[in-house]
């Protein structure tokens, strides 16, 4: 009798295996929110002719110093803006030092770069179009590459209706981030944030609940899942590489050292190989890696699993309708180019 | 017998107490660093004049527009720099919107306010000096006050040696920034982080594993333990207070809602009512919300207990070289204001 009592109590006390939560309290939603669904109204045709043309522009090699790379060889936009590769190949199949981030919804973005050091799409397409290692361009040579083309002409005419010399290095930049700022990957997460709570499976929510458990959620939060903060790589234990030292390289601060933007963690699935180095091509390793690294824990792989099959549901539909060029525009670009639009 | 078998069966499977660790593992102070320990060789003549003027300045009260309130007003340097109000009283008794934040350790922030609004201590006493519900002061009125003053007039002179009229707005801020920057209290935990295993008791030991566990570590890091990157409030659980929207404020967009400079934990032990708005005394309590609102996790007594001893390691000491005026010093602030120096 003793021993049963001592069993009952025994028995009492054991933690029972934690059942896997398949709701989410819906206060933990509150720091999400999701992405837009487009324009509510029609734009108005100067907006509309600027994103046509930021279109065209995106998928034109002219725009390289050498006319062999344009903005989709490394962000093609059918594979949700990147090339999966570690590391691009620019022009001259030059390598840039960081991994390729996806250009797929940046709108939001309080900064731009791995490093953050452009706040502005313009500014941040005009570094690209003339860094050494990605575009290799100048404005010159852009510009005289464009006006040769009619068809351009008549672009940035509509384009930028008020300006006599519409082709400028500028209105290149301005075209190239109003098109980039339409780009939207809207997801099952987004349908199950409006309120379709069917949207996610119950691993999905689970996975969703050991995100914000493990202090994922404590970086990666807001409709992009990150991309609002900096972030120091190898908090808690150092990160492995620390040959590219982040936003220190720019500002020489030590409160800067080894810290990063953090990425937004929308179309994560598809987007690797990850981390500004590329070092890792596995999703569930990148997951764990993150965990140790950041926040000192190691997950199990019940949670790596959970974690990852909600991530699964951040992979956002390729908007067709807005990256396919018009036939119009598709002649624009062959005739520029002399070869088909990639 | 198969009771007692069961019993050693469920005996094996009860999670025991947990031991308390008593040791930090290494990697885990990477992202800390002791504060400096002040200048390794003299001062040059000019700096060491700006920062005797700025510890003048800083204890002044002509330096309001009412000649109400000084700096230490709201900022005691005997009391880690916070007069500890729920909200500070400006002159003519105003009130700033929200609680005062120490002026102690501050050298390495990356931005400075609650809402990082200013990322130059030249700029922020500028803000501070100028702001009606703080100082209420104007750069003419400060520099008629000072000018009336032949003290003031040489040590002006001393510390903007090339300067024919030193006596401006622009270099009462820069003297203020200069003192400022010189304001440390270093801890038993800067001992620590330096080698001195035994500066730390086993439950400060155990209370920091205890916070790099729950998550904290991820916006309180660096030497400031803080100061290094902005986060939401209420980022797991709603906070309760959204009157003050942060930094949404100063940029009306949607990412920066309810965003706040992340605060150094410095002296936090001595430096309470806690968060923007001074609502909670308490700083167990203020550990339990943070674990609550920011990570979505309850902490049990224990967690708190262990967080909040290790949080008191970090009361540094009170400067009193840096701090008090000298003789001749405290001649020049009495003469001018025709009152004791504060």
């Amino acid at each position: 009798m003793a021993a049963a009592a001592a069993l009952a109590w025994a028995l009492s006390r054991m933690t029972p295996p934690q059942p896997t939560p398949a709701e989410i309290a819906p206060e933990r939603l509150e720091s999400f929110a999701p992405l837009p669904t487009g324009p509510t109204q029609p734009l108005d045709p100067t907006a509309a002719a600027q994103i046509r043309l930021g279109r065209m522009l995106f998928q034109d090699p002219r725009l390289s110093g050498h006319h062999d790379v344009a903005c989709t060889s490394c962000h093609p936009l059918d594979t949700w803006g990147v090339d999966r590769r570690k590391l691009s190949r620019g022009s001259e199949g030059r390598e840039p030092p960081r991994n390729t981030l996806s250009i797929y919804n940046i709108a939001g973005y309080f900064a731009f770069l791995w490093d953050g050091r452009q706040d502005s799409l313009v500014e941040q397409a005009k570094e690209v179009l003339l860094s050494r290692n990605a575009m290799a361009s100048t404005p010159e040579g852009i510009e005289a590459a464009l006006r040769s083309s009619e068809g351009y002409a008549r672009a940035f005419a509509l384009a930028f209706p008020e300006q006599r010399d519409a082709v400028t290095f500028h209105n290149v930049a301005q075209a190239l981030a109003a098109f980039e700022a339409t780009l939207f990957t809207r997801s099952r997460w987004d349908a199950f944030l409006e309120g379709e709570k069917t949207a996610l499976s119950g691993e999905e929510k689970a996975g969703f609940n050991a995100f914000v458990d493990t202090g994922c959620v404590s970086c990666h939060f807001g409709p992009d899942i990150g991309a609002t903060m900096y972030q120091k790589a190898g908090l808690v234990k150092p990160w492995p590489n620390t040959k590219d030292r982040g936003r220190y390289e720019i500002t020489r601060r030590g409160v800067d050292w080894m810290v990063f933007r953090v990425p937004s963690l929308r179309n994560v699935a598809q987007t690797g190989p990850y981390f500004h180095d590329g070092s890792v091509s596995s999703l569930e390793e990148a997951v764990r890696m993150m965990a140790r690294h950041q926040l000192g824990k190691e997950l199990r792989d019940r949670e790596v699993y959970l974690i990852v099959r909600w991530l699964g549901s951040l992979t956002g539909e390729i908007p067709r309708a807005d990256i396919e060029l018009d036939e119009a525009s598709r002649a624009i670009v062959t005739n520029a180019t002399g070869r088909a639009a990639p």
